[in-house]
């Protein structure tokens, strides 16, 4: 980073189904949040970066950045940014460049999705809009269809079995029960997921992140400090193509991005304490784990079997539990960590929000620099 | 500027009915002229802005950012922007702050757009994103119904006749004729306007940019020199929706644009010989004369009855008669400016590209520093 940037107010609704509310009252809830604990009023803000997928296919709606903007007093500056999944962190990402050109000292960044109003077909043929619509949607397979190939392939070649599988989603519904901001704070036991209804063999309902709306809002400013710093934001792609892939395993954009991360933040992976990860599917998270050095491959799922209290992995719920509002996801990750780290006084944590199969990555490193062991 | 930005390498598709082009293969037409022309190679872009504003909507296609990365050898990081019609000015600007941040050396910005593949009603529902879907939509209007109202208002308080707003598109028609990637290379006579079948009145066809298929694309550079300096890049905002609108002849966007840019360029408005701007529907381009400074309120027509030779306005035919592909509009047009002040031998030049009804509006001033007045 070349300048400071600090994470100064984060807010988010809670995720589920908003029948009463529409993109623009989550995002201005998620704002007004954001606001109130930021040592900075709304008039401040002089750049607003809005994350979205979905709004343009299912609601007819583009230009969410001046209808965000509309939101504040002053009418500031504002962009969209879109990486399908990944929208929410590669809005972070594009917030910490113009922070860091100089160009904006204090940036709301806000993710939002109002994914309930439209019908499954409607939502499922617009998620498909994260893959190649060229290579991948002609044969007729859906995201669950392809992240199914995936764990098809990862039990074949790593002999991951189901009801291994099974402890990813549970291990989520039972920390989403202390997120009140979680769309589903119930318990689902290992054996509940596995007999759950089969949608994209061999992956189940609840191997699945839900439809949900939802809105996360988190400003950023090189002008005001706090005690959650932005030590690292990388971006990576890959092949939007599943047919692009040499590997279905691992996904070479958490990998790379990982190391860039790393490498800004100066730190080691093991210093890392707590992570938020990309579960849209329950293979994902044990991918992701992997993918990011935590695990050897064909290892992540012992995470999930045997939890190590001083590591954490989503445990604001992840997409499983805590929800997905596409948009909203990436920044509701970071709002996550800045929270996480301050309860526990630890010092690092990490973000990583991935679009489509693996084709963006973006990873965020937060210190808090309030922690015991730092030095600031 | 931060940094000194140079224009690099840019080309572009000829604009128009592209049947046998998707998205893809448009995109890397123009990245190729682009590259071509460039002191680099695929290689060298550290970063990819994509510009699109209705692929979601009308080809179900999401996250152009990884897959136009996929077009180069090394799959770059990249980032789609969007903000409507002025997607392809905002990327350029979120390009700028990239490389002010330090982040990125040489940025592949790309705006491309697929119109033709969708029937007109699919085509005028998408563009109505650009307006505010629960203020401006339910009433039915178009966005031509929204100009309509915008010239018809105009026309009440300055008295502009049909006769005289039909030099507009006519003189864009006579310049396009120059222009080989122009979609319409055929005249236009002002009674051919007044008498081109009625759109929402007062605006007839001929009033009214067309549906296009193309891209054009830019390297941007803070390693390697050009004559081309990018010399000031500003994003403004207004409200999304025309009931949030107190004055309906004038974009308050626009005006603010315009004196950050001129302050940001240091320059004199009367410096700039050359300008492409916005011409979305013909008043749209009286309008932003006047926004712009150009003429006073009221009187932006008399540029177009009257034209000065010494000052070129829409010398590529405009959205009006180049074709209004319209994430790549926003990026066409600081091409041609690099293009005409090469030419010329001016040195200042300026595009303006606005979303909705001047909502979003960024404006870029370009700087030839090869020009017999420049110093450099």
């Amino acid at each position: 980073m070349e300048r400071d940037i600090f994470i100064i107010g984060s807010g988010q609704t809670p995720f589920g189904e908003w029948w009463d509310k529409g993109i623009r009252e989550l995002a201005d809830d998620a704002i007004e949040k954001a606001l109130e604990n930021a040592p900075c009023s709304a008039i401040d803000i002089d750049m607003v970066i809005v994350a979205n997928m979905l709004a343009e296919h299912v609601s007819g709606q583009a230009h969410l950045g001046s209808m965000i903007a509309s939101l504040l007093p002053h009418q500031p500056p504002a962009i969209r940014a879109e990486a399908a999944c990944a929208s929410g962190a590669v809005a972070m990402h594009t917030a910490c460049s113009m922070l860091e050109s100089g160009r904006a000292r204090n940036i709301l960044v806000v993710g939002v999705e109002k994914m309930t109003d439209a019908d499954n077909s409607t939502i499922t043929s617009a998620l498909m809009g994260a893959a190649d619509n060229d290579k991948d949607a002609p044969s007729g397979i859906t995201f669950p269809g392809l992240f199914g190939l995936i764990a098809s392939r990862y039990m074949h070649e790593y002999g991951l079995t189901r009801e291994q599988l099974s402890c990813v989603s549970s291990l989520h519904h039972a920390q989403a029960m202390d997120n009140p901001n979680a769309q589903f704070r119930s318990p689902a036991m290992p054996d509940q997921v596995s007999a759950s209804p089969l949608v994209a063999d061999p992956l189940r309902l609840l191997d699945c992140s839900p439809i949900s709306d939802g809105a996360a809002a988190c400003i950023l400013s090189t002008e005001h400090k706090s005690p959650l710093r932005l030590a690292a934001s990388q971006i990576t792609t890959d092949t939007t193509s599943i047919t692009g892939r040499t590997n279905l395993t691992s996904f070479a954009a958490t990998r790379e991005a990982m190391e860039h991360a790393l490498t800004e933040a100066a730190i080691e992976r093991s210093d890392i304490s707590t992570v938020e990860l990309h579960d849209c599917f329950s293979i994902a998270a044990v991918i992701s784990l992997e993918d990011l050095g935590f695990a050897e491959p064909g290892r992540g799922i012992e995470l999930y079997q045997h939890p190590d209290p001083a590591f954490g992995i989503n445990r604001s719920g992840g997409l499983k539990a805590c929800g997905h509002p596409v948009g909203a996801t990436g920044i509701k990750q970071v709002v996550e960590i800045g929270k996480q780290l301050l309860q526990s006084k630890k010092q690092w944590g990490l973000a990583q929000n991935f679009g489509g199969i693996g084709a963006t990555c973006c990873i965020h490193i937060i210190e808090n620099l309030s922690s015991t062991h730092s030095h600031v």
